[in-house]
This record gives C-alpha cells, sequence and structure tokens, in this order.
C-alpha cells in the first residue's frame, strides 16, 4: 500500500497505513540521523510493542533510549513532561536526536510537545497504536499537555516525519477504546463525506468485528479527509476548525467528569450528538439528518448521552473551550450530512435546550 | 528612525529602535487583535513602566491584563510559566488575544514561550527594556524556560510580531547589567564585523556613560549583524551557531556558578575570552587578536576570569550543552576578528587548557 501524503509543503509528511509495518525496518530508516532515537510509551503499550520497535530500529544501527511513562489521559501533564526531558538529559539527547512516539493519544500528544519543544524542537516520528490515534492524532500536527483548567491548553503545532499506522496493533485494543477510535472515523464522515458516512451505515459491524480490510479503509479515508482540511489550514486559522465538531461540548464533559474518566472518543461521540441536536434546532440540519448521527453513534457502542452534571456547570465549561473568540463562543454545526459549517451566532438559550436533551 | 527589519518571509517582523518609543500608542496599533491584551512584566520592571504601556495600550482601545511575575533568571521556570497560564485562563484570553513581554531576556524567554505554547500558540510583541535584551533577545525568536539539568533546555521558536526597543529605557538599568549587555553587542563585532570591533574599541567609554546616539548605534548595528544571520538560517540548522560564540563555555559558567549568581553576560563575556583562547591555542587566531578580544571585555567592565570551580566540572556541564552533536561537543572559534567558524574537531586537551588559562 502506497503511503498517504499530508501536504504541507516543506513539512510534508507520509503515512503508512498496513498490518505489520511496525516490524519494517525499512520505513524507520530514512528518518534516522546521528544522535540517539528515543522511543517514547506508555506501561500498558511498551510490554506489547516496544521490544519489536527497538528491533527493528537496532537493525538499521540505531542507538535506542527506551522512555517508558504511566498511562492514561493524566499522563498528559506537565510533570509526566519533565519526566520525559530527564530522560532525554541524562542520555544526553542532542537535537540530532530523533523522538518515536509508540502508543495512543496521549503519548502522541505529549511526545509530539516534547519533541517540539526539547532544545527548541527535534524530529519525531508517530506510531500509533489505537485507533484514535491512527484516525486523529496521526494527522494535524497538533501536540499538547492539559492544563488544570482545560484540556490541551498547552502545546504546538509541531508535524512529525512521518506517522506509522499498523493495524494489527488494533488487535490488542480494548473494546471501549476501539469505539472511542469509530467516534473519531464517524466525525470526519459527518463533517466531510456524506458517501463514507453511508459506508459506515453498512459496515459499522465489520468495524466493529475488527475486520482488517474494514478497518485499513476507515483509517485510510479518515487520514485522508482530515490531511485535506489540514493542508489547507495548517495552524487552525479557519477551515480546519470543522474537525472539532462534537469537541466543545466534548472537551466540557471530559473535564465535566474529570480527566480520565470517559475517553476522549466517548466523550466526541456525545459531543456530537449535542452538536447534531443544536443543528437542528438551529434550523441548519433536518431533523431525520440529526437522528441519523444519533443512530450511527448509538450503533458504534457509543454513549449518546452525557454525564449527569448541572446545566450550569456545562456552560461554564465552554465557556473556557479554546475555540472561544473575543469571549464568545463559537459552534460548529452541520448544514446537511456531510458538510460543517462554524458559527458563531448561536443563542444560548439554544445551547442549554441541545445539553439539557443528551444529559442523562 | 525607520524601523529595522528582520527578513523571515512571511514572519518578518519590524525593530523599532529609538527613545521614548514605549508611550507611542501608534506603535502598538498595527497589532491589535480583538481579544484581550495581556502584559507581562516582572516586579523590578513593572513600577516603571507597566503603566505607561498600559495608557499607550488603553488609548487605542485594548483591553488590559496586566500579568507580573518575580525577576530574575529564577523565574525561567515551569513553576513561573505555569501561573502565567492561570493568570491567562482566569482572565479567559482566547488564540485571538496579544502577549506584550515587557522586560528584560528573562521576560522575553518566558514571556516568548508562553506566546508560542498557550492554546498552540498567540501572537507576541516584545518591549526589551535591557540592552541584553535589546540586542540579543529580540531577534531570532528564540524562546526558552530552563531545565534542573540545563539552561535553556525546553523552548520553541516564535517570532515576535514586532520589537520595541526603546533606549531611554535603559537610564533606568543598573550598572552591572549595562555592561552585561555591552558583552553581546562586543560579540556580534567579534563573529562579524572587524569594523564594528573598531568602532567599539573607539566608543566603549560612550556607551559605558549611556550615550544615547551611541547606545543607539550599538543596538541598530547588533540586531542588524544578528538579523543578517537569523534570516539566513531560522531555525539554526548551520550558520546562526556562530552567534553562540562564548556560549558554550558561558552556560557552564551559569550552570556551575549557580543560576542567577552570573549575570548571562557576564559569563558569556568571560566565554569569549576562553573561546578566544581555545582560537588561539588551536591555531585558527593570532594570539595579539585574542589579547584584543581580552581587552576589549576588560575596558567593558566585564569579567575575564571565571568562578573557581574545578576544572572536570566546567567539562561535564560543557558535555550537556545544546550544541553537543552526536555526543561531540562543537566549538564556536574566530578565524580572525570578525569571523566565526564551527568546529567539532577540537582536542579536548586545548579545551582543558583555555578554561583553566581563563579561571580565577
Amino acid at each position: 500500500m502506497q503511503p498517504l501524503r499530508v501536504a504541507l509543503g516543506e513539512r510534508t509528511y507520509p503515512i503508512h497505513i498496513g498490518a505489520g509495518l511496525l516490524d519494517d525496518a525499512q520505513i524507520y530508516a530514512p528518518h534516522l540521523r546521528a544522535g540517539m532515537v528515543a522511543v517514547l510509551s506508555d506501561r500498558k503499550v511498551a510490554p506489547l510493542y516496544l521490544a519489536r520497535v527497538r528491533k527493528a530500529l537496532e537493525k538499521i544501527g540505531a542507538r535506542v533510549l527506551e522512555v517508558v511513562i504511566e498511562d492514561g489521559e493524566r499522563a498528559k501533564s506537565w510533570a509526566t513532561l519533565d519526566r520525559v526531558f530527564d530522560a532525554l538529559l541524562v542520555a544526553r539527547c542532542g537535537r540530532d536526536s530523533l523522538l518515536v512516539a509508540l502508543g495512543g493519544g496521549v503519548i502522541g500528544d505529549l511526545g509530539g510537545f516534547a519533541a517540539a519543544t526539547y532544545q527548541r524542537g527535534i524530529p519525531f516520528l508517530q506510531v500509533p497504536t489505537t485507533l484514535l490515534a491512527q484516525v486523529d492524532s496521526s494527522v494535524g500536527g497538533k501536540t499538547a499537555i492539559n492544563h488544570a483548567r482545560g484540556k490541551n491548553m498547552i502545546g504546538a503545532f509541531h508535524q512529525p516525519l512521518a506517522v506509522i499506522a499498523d493495524v494489527a496493533t488494533l488487535d490488542s485494543l480494548p473494546e471501549r477504546e476501539l469505539r472511542a477510535g469509530i467516534a473519531e472515523v464517524i466525525k470526519h464522515g459527518f463533517i466531510l463525506d456524506p458517501v463514507f458516512v453511508e459506508w459506515l451505515e453498512t459496515n459499522i459491524e465489520k468495524l466493529l468485528a475488527r475486520d482488517r480490510g474494514a478497518l485499513a479503509h476507515a483509517v485510510w479515508r479518515s487520514c485522508e479527509l482530515k490531511a485535506r482540511v489540514v493542508a489547507e489550514d495548517e495552524r487552525e486559522a479557519g477551515l480546519r476548525a470543522i474537525l472539532n465538531f462534537g469537541h466543545t461540548f466534548g472537551h466540557a464533559i471530559e473535564a465535566g467528569a474529570g480527566y480520565g474518566e470517559w475517553l476522549h472518543g466517548e466523550a466526541i461521540a456525545v459531543g456530537m450528538v449535542m452538536a447534531a441536536e443544536l443543528s437542528a434546532r438551529a434550523g441548519t440540519l433536518r431533523r431525520e439528518e440529526a437522528e441519523r448521527v444519533t443512530r450511527l453513534v448509538a450503533r458504534a457502542g457509543l454513549p449518546v448521552r452525557g454525564p449527569k452534571l448541572p446545566l450550569e456547570r456545562y456552560l461554564e465549561l465552554i465557556q473556557v473551550d479554546k475555540k472561544a473568540a473575543a469571549g464568545k463562543v463559537r459552534f460548529i454545526l452541520l448544514e446537511g450530512m456531510g458538510r460543517a459549517v462554524l458559527r458563531g451566532d448561536i443563542d444560548a438559550q439554544l445551547v442549554r435546550e441541545s445539553i439539557a436533551a443528551a444529559v442523562q
């Protein structure tokens, strides 16, 4: 399978998608440099795949440093990042070092931010081992850690040299995380491609059964759709905001429930239901199409109702979201299936009603 | 006075140099955006200039948030940075906010890094109030904080929208800091411009007496020389490394003596003496030229001898410096006055001797 290209001028990079790529030394080879290769992973993923990545890297002569951190969203903190910096400094990693982020979204975000800021920036490879990371974090160059006052508040745009998405690693993914990844796959359909939504409506059971062909197609198409948006708007000045469909509500759910309680994809699933509901109430989406959104989310085994928090708490959490422009919250709505729009003029009452309609 | 332009393609920005610019609302005006303007300063600088900057900004309709942190190199830490993030988040600063870094090098470095990473990057203005910051930090887009294991180890390249260098603010600068700033001015002559070195040899007393004309010329010429190098090598891939002349030794002195004990410029002054000594010993610089380096540094009232640390401690500290490539330390030597070269093949014994020759 030819790699997919994310077209970003001199920062253009390939995404390799396929089964068994983890062991393919030739995929890593073009990116090796003179210095150390620091492979960052977490306590869950490292025992499964780190030795294989190390072996492939050593085959082509790399000096490998292993950096293993705790797993889970809570690890996306300054404290963990500082431990990573410490490991790199103790091992005397210079600017000619390469960082390999082996794991899910947390490893990709934190590892990418470590690479973006260690000695003012070193190159890195993404080796995503969850569906969510393969379809989402691996395209776009967004890296970040969380702040006590909000998710992903501290970060940078830093593109990887390449992404290696080995769909065979999805075999080890817990059921719940598989579904959370499907949330982002579905999202790309909702905002960009009605034909892909139909494909998903037909093939959702295959994805849940981990059919490799279906998974590879879903990863490929998701990355392709997202890459097209990112290529047009690398720094998130405009168009790219549509990729945050469901995220304004979703981030509020994650923060309100306590980071780590809800998986990102689960929160986004409910967020999409809320955003579709808001689209229907704001008159941009027909009621039946909003129901199609809810139905597909439910068929993927994802939640369609948010945690039972006071309505005021939801609203408060939404205010602090990064998409707030000049104190005014902008929402991403659907204007029909496969077409998203950014709106800054949404009546607060409609927002309240849409949240209330989708809370447990 | 026309602003100097730092040519960096779409990131090209002006440096305004002159007396009284702090109060000139029209200089800030082109850079205002919809959101808040967060003015970051420290406890020493804020009482002197913050009200004036605030007044100029408010005159053109800005909503101003003041963020005042402790002063000194110790403030260049994650803990302080986190307090800045906290203030920005509490005030609901969005991505359309502007950060103004009002102060010396610490404020510029920390403020620039805050701007580089807050919500993955917001724009910022540099308003340097020390000579060091005016001639050094304001050109190049280097931002950073320190790590327990090394200075400036965590950072980013993030160009300001503009630099406002008000030479009248140098009136309030302590004598010792004025001299530390002159160290970087001199450095630009040593590595790039023999004519400027001659001008400095003639005018060093005027600079020490804070003659405004002499200071404005020194700031202008330093920024111009540095800007030329940065324009050719924005990401420090090669040429730009020569700007670190004296810094390999200088950083070791700062770290070895404990951050904050030596001013950056003082450490760099001794670092340049050591680097000139090394150049003479390595045979790239005539002995008389090395002595010219030491003499000008001494005439500027700067130290020419490093702190009394064990030689082994110096060598250990040099190893961890960012310029270490693949474990091998590269040194910036002079090949004649006004011409620098990067060398990775320097015998460790010569390094020892050069340090020993310039230690108290």
